[in-house]
């Protein structure tokens, strides 16, 4: 449903959530919102079941976003920005002249777990979205976000989650809730220390991988949680590795031993 | 041997030479300099046999900074900028108030090549950064880069290598010599469509993994190279991973295969 004005002002109110959206969590959360860019994207969250709240677009879209804009769902209200002014709203360059303002969904916990990643006090947004889009492709269960974890709905971790936020349960909770949840699994900390070398310890097991920040490590919290830890081994002189590659390396070795 | 004077104008030589280091791949070439910045790197870089030709500070800096000045091996010029230059110049959350230019190895390639990564139009800077720091961790004996990919030694690629760049050899060839040095190697390019599982593939045999450009794949010139492909599996509905996730699960699957 497109309108047939064009939103000109700095102050119209779309305008204003969307650039609230975007640069502030404590409004994401207040609203349970949150605004994904470009054509890509969209067709992710339209194939979602996630709530999408409206579009804005610009003049002279490309073929593929222009495509997006009549797949949205009838009664999804579309609005036409003035260029300038959309392109001060958003990085154009990924947003490729479309944007949309999701509802952040509220998953169920699984009942079953069986193959869950925490992240704790991960701070990079780029390497959580990159976990996010990895988790989702070695098949685990849900992605746990403990406080101080940076927040999975801004901007840059939306953008290289590659539409994983629509499609993987992605659970914001705090301890007391996280510890009932993985209390039947084995709580395993990837740690340059790490008492097993990774691919010796049984991931066929039920398992929470947890995956601490690289300048803090994980928290006294989580390190309550957890009965053990393994670590990547390494040949060189480097001390660690980036902690979204560790965690790459670990979530393909579960699925790995899980396809034998 | 710190100089007492210090560097005010933009149009002083180091300063200029710095800039142009930092932002022209060109220029980088043609010196065969790139420029270090922070104080973990220059500590990297010291330790390193790469030569050090001078190094840039400014004052106010931290502990770890000024300890890193006194680590410069005698003779290597540092030179006190005026801070606001200073900031102009470099990244200072980064660079903590110091850097250094260091000369470009030209490491000689491995006379038995079993352990080779070729980066084949890969061009993002930190996913180029972070393969290299993987690789090195995974024990490779060297990472080619292929034409069109982006230059090794950018500031964007040396900040993510974390160090890499002072121990790796980084070999930036053209065509005909890396057909001739991974001649003697099964040369196996990673792709979504890969004939085998990647923990089906045989790494203790001498090997060199290809890994393409997330947006391109790799050029016609890698593919008459390759001799066969493996993939990743995927469990969710994703369609990829980012290329630096994909290499640092390959790179430590070689690393498990050769421990057993």
């Amino acid at each position: 449903m497109s309108s047939t004005e064009i939103i000109t002002s700095p102050q119209n109110q779309y305008i204003q959530l969307v650039r609230g959206l975007l640069e502030q969590s404590k409004l994401r959360r207040k609203r349970q919102s949150f605004v994904a860019e470009g054509a890509r994207l969209l067709e992710d969250g339209i194939d979602s079941e996630l709530a999408l709240q409206f579009a804005l677009y610009k003049s002279d879209l490309s073929p593929r976003a222009a495509q997006v804009l009549k797949l949205l769902p009838p009664l999804v209200p579309a609005f036409l920005v003035e260029s300038r002014l959309f392109e001060q709203l958003s990085d154009t360059e990924t947003s490729q002249g479309i944007l949309a303002v999701f509802s952040i969904p509220n998953p169920a916990p699984p009942s079953h777990p069986d193959f869950l990643v925490l992240l704790d006090q991960v701070r990079d947004p780029g390497n959580v979205g990159t976990i996010l889009r990895t988790a989702e492709a070695a098949g685990a269960q849900a992605v746990i976000l403990a406080p101080g974890t940076v927040d999975a709905w801004s901007p840059k971790v939306v953008r290289s989650g590659m539409g994983s936020h629509f499609r993987l349960p992605i659970l914001s909770l705090d301890w007391p809730f996280i510890a009932q949840l993985t209390q039947n699994t084995q709580t395993l900390q990837a740690d340059m220390e790490g008492q097993q070398i990774y691919w010796q310890a049984d991931f066929t097991k039920p398992t929470t991988l947890v995956i601490g920040g690289e300048a803090d490590g994980i928290s006294p919290d989580a390190e309550s949680l957890v009965t053990g830890s393994v670590r990547i081994p390494m040949s060189g002189q480097n001390e660690s590795l980036n902690a979204a590659i560790s965690a790459g390396i670990l979530l393909f070795e579960v699925l790995r031993q899980r396809s034998k």
